[in-house]
C-alpha cells in the first residue's frame, strides 16, 4: 500500500470506533480523487461543547487531507418537528427559524472546520420534493424484520414500548441523503451506526458505490465517566472563556486526559505517544494537560489567550504549587450536590466539618484555586473540583 | 328503534360479514341526513366479474336507502406501480392509462350504480399534496406493533417472510382517505377489515367520529369452493352474452344458489325466505334458479336478453330435459382438467371410455346442452358442466 494511503487511513481511524470498510476505504482513497465525506446535524441544539467536536475534529482532519466534506444540516426533520404531537418542546421550525439556527451552528463549527472548502446542505432540498409517492418508493426498499434488528428498536418491539411507523422513515430519510449526495463515506456517532448502514444499502440498490462508514465514540465529559453533556454539567462549552476552559481542563484525570488527546488533539500521532512515554518515565503529567489545555484554548480564542490562561491558572495556584500526585476521591451525592465544609471532610483534607468551617473563615480554603468565602457554597453534581486546604493539602473531587 | 332504521340496519347487513359497529351507525342513521358512504377499488383490473359486484350490490341497496355513496379509485397507488420493482407486471400508470382504466371501470359499474348519485373521487388529489413531510406525520399516527397484528403482516412476521416498509404506509394512505372524505361508512371485503379499522382510528387523530365498517365476504365461484376468480376459470363475468352467463348459473348447485341470492340478488329478503321455504316443501329449485339467473341477466343486460337466454338454455335442454335430482360429481385433476371422455366415465353416465368415444363419434353426447364434436375436448379445472349421454344420463361435474 503507498505510504499516502496509509497514512490517510491512520488520520481515517485515530480514535475512532469503527471503520466500515476498510479495505473499501483504501481502494476509494487509491483513485486519488477527494473523496465525498458526508457528516448529518440536527439544526435544534446549536450551543455546543467538546463532546460534539469529537465528530468536527475528524472532519477536520480528512478535510486537511484534501477530501470534500459536506456539512449537512438535517433541516426536513426540523421542519416536521414532533409528528405525534407528544413533544410540545420540539415544534415544526419555519424556514427562518432553521436558517437562524443552521448559522449559529455554523458558526461556531467554522472554528474548527475550513469554511471556505467546507459544502452546507440541506437536507429538505431533496427530502420535500420526493413526495409522498417518493417516501413510498423509498420505504419499499427496506423491510420490517431488518429495521427492528436496530438495537434500539428491537429492545423497544420486544419490550412492548411503542414505535410510531415514521421512526422507520428517518433512517431511510438519512441514508437518502447519502444517495442524493453521492457520499463516499459517512461520519456519525457509535449509536448512528444503522442508520449509516442504511444509507450503504440505498446506495447500492439505487446504482451507487456505497459509502463507507466511520463511527466516532460519544466523548465522557470532565468528571470521566458519563458523556460530556449540558444536563450533567460535566462539559466544556466551545464558547466558554479561554480561562474557564483552561481551567477546567487542567482539572480532568490523567486517564481522561490521554483520551482527550485521542479525540480533542490535533497534534501528530507521534508527538502523543512520545509525550505519554516521557509521562510513564517520569514527567509531571501535568505538563501534558497543560499543553492540551493550550491547544484547546487556541483553538476556540487565541494562543495569546492560551498563554493568558496558563498564567492566571498558575498564579491562582500559586506558581504551581499544585501537586503531581493529588489523592483523587469520588463522593456519591445522588445527583443533589455537596456542602463545601462535607466535601472538604470527605476529600480528606480537614479533619471535621467545623475545621472547615473556622479554615472558610480564615479564608484558607480553595476550590480550583479560588478562596471560598461562602460557608453556604455548595458543590453541584457532574462537577470535578480541585480543593485545597493550606497550601499542601490537595485533593481532586469528583461529585456525582 | 323507529322501523325506518330497522329496515337500514337490515339493509347494511344483508349478506355482510361483519358491521362495526352496529349501534355507532344507528346513532348515525338516527339523525336523518344521508351518510358519507366511501368504498375505495383499485383502478388496474377493470373487466369485472360477478365476485367484485357483491361490494357495487351493497352500494346500490344503501344508495337506494338515500345514502352519498362515494366510489373511491385509489389511484394513487397506481400511479406509484410496485415501488420494490420486482413486480414488472406492475409498472406505475401515467394519469391518462388511470382515468382510461378509470372509465372502463365506472362503465361497468354503472351497470350496477346510480351514476347521478354517485360521486367518483380519486385519492391521489389529498395523498399526493400530502408530500413527503405529511407522509411523515401521517406514519407518526399508527406503531409498528399495531401494524403487525394485521393477521398477514404478524404470519409474514413471525416466519420470515419479508415485509417492505411501504407496506405499512398504504393502510394508513388508505385510513387517510377515510379523513380526506368524511366518511360515515367504509365497505369493503372481508381481507380489508384491518385497513377500514385504521380509518376508524385516523378518524378519531384527526378529530372526526369515527366511520363503521362494513365487511363482505368474497363471493364463491361456479365451483362453490373457491372464490370467483378468472384465473380460476370459475366466474361469470358482467360483460359477458347473456347465454352464456344464464347457462353458468343454471350450472350451480343449489346450496351456491341460495348463497348467490343473499350476495347477488336484489329480490326481497322475504321474497327469497318463501321461495327458499316453498323448495324445501317441495317446489323444483330450478325454478328458483331461473328467476335468479334471469334477474342477472336482466341487470346486465335486459329483461328480453334474460326471456331469449331462458328459452335458448331450454331449448338446448330439449324442453326442460334437465332432471331435477341430477348426480354431482368432483374431479380431482390438479388443476390440470380432464379429457372429455374420460370425464363421461368417471362421471358414471358412461361405461368406459371407449363407449364414451363412440358416443360422440355418433353425436350422442353433450356438454352443457351442447353436442360435443372433437373426441379430444379437454374440460379445464374449474369449470362446473353439465354432461348427458343419450336423453336420460345426466351429472354435473365439478373439475377441480
Amino acid at each position: 500500500m503507498p505510504v499516502d494511503i496509509e497514512h490517510q487511513l491512520a488520520v481515517f481511524k485515530r480514535g475512532a470506533d469503527e471503520l466500515l470498510v476498510e479495505s473499501e476505504l483504501a481502494a476509494k482513497l487509491k483513485r486519488g480523487k477527494p473523496l465525498r465525506i458526508k457528516e448529518g446535524f440536527d439544526p435544534t441544539r446549536p450551543d455546543l461543547h467538546l463532546g460534539h467536536t469529537v465528530q468536527f475534529n475528524k472532519l477536520r482532519q480528512l478535510q486537511d487531507l484534501g477530501h470534500h466534506i459536506v456539512f449537512l444540516i438535517g433541516d426536513f426533520t426540523g421542519l416536521i418537528g414532533d409528528p405525534t404531537g407528544r413533544n410540545v418542546t420540539r415544534p415544526p421550525l419555519s424556514r427562518e427559524e432553521i436558517e437562524a439556527n443552521a448559522k449559529t451552528y455554523t458558526d461556531q463549527v467554522f472554528l474548527i472546520l475550513d469554511r471556505a472548502k467546507t459544502e452546507v446542505a440541506f437536507n429538505s432540498k431533496w427530502l420535500l420534493p420526493l413526495g409522498s409517492d417518493g417516501m413510498i418508493r423509498l420505504a419499499a426498499r427496506y423491510t420490517v424484520a431488518r429495521m427492528l434488528e436496530r438495537d434500539d428498536f428491537g429492545k423497544r418491539y420486544e419490550s412492548g414500548q411503542p414505535i410510531a411507523i415514521h421512526e422507520f422513515l428517518y433512517p431511510l430519510a438519512q441514508g437518502y441523503d447519502s444517495v442524493a449526495l453521492e457520499a463516499d463515506v459517512e461520519l456519525g456517532g457509535t449509536d448512528q451506526k444503522f442508520n449509516l448502514l442504511v444509507g450503504r444499502e440505498l446506495q447500492r440498490h439505487y446504482g451507487q458505490e456505497p459509502q463507507c462508514i466511520l463511527t466516532l465514540p460519544l466523548l465522557e465529559g470532565l468528571d470521566g465517566v458519563n458523556k460530556m453533556s449540558k444536563s450533567l454539567d460535566n462539559y466544556v462549552g466551545i464558547t466558554e472563556p479561554a480561562n474557564d476552559m483552561f481551567g477546567k481542563l487542567m482539572s480532568i484525570s490523567d486517564p481522561l486526559m490521554w483520551r482527550y488527546y485521542e479525540l480533542l488533539s490535533f497534534r501528530p500521532q507521534g508527538d502523543v505517544a512520545k509525550l505519554k512515554r516521557e509521562c510513564t518515565e517520569g514527567r509531571n503529567p501535568r505538563d501534558a494537560k497543560v499543553l492540551l489545555a493550550q491547544e484547546i484554548v487556541t483553538r476556540f480564542h487565541s494562543p495569546a489567550a492560551a498563554e493568558h490562561a496558563l498564567a492566571e491558572f498558575e498564579a491562582r495556584f500559586r506558581g504551581g504549587a499544585l501537586p503531581e500526585n493529588m489523592p483523587e476521591v469520588t463522593l456519591q451525592t445522588a445527583g443533589r450536590g455537596i456542602p463545601i465544609a462535607q466535601l472538604a471532610k470527605q476529600a480528606g483534607i480537614v479533619e471535621s466539618t467545623s475545621e472547615a468551617l473556622r479554615l472558610i473563615a480564615q479564608r484558607g480554603l480553595k476550590v480550583d484555586g479560588d478562596v471560598v468565602a461562602d460557608k453556604g457554597l455548595v458543590i453541584p453534581a457532574g462537577r470535578t473540583v480541585v480543593v485545597q486546604s493550606g497550601k499542601r493539602k490537595f485533593a481532586r473531587v469528583v461529585i456525582r
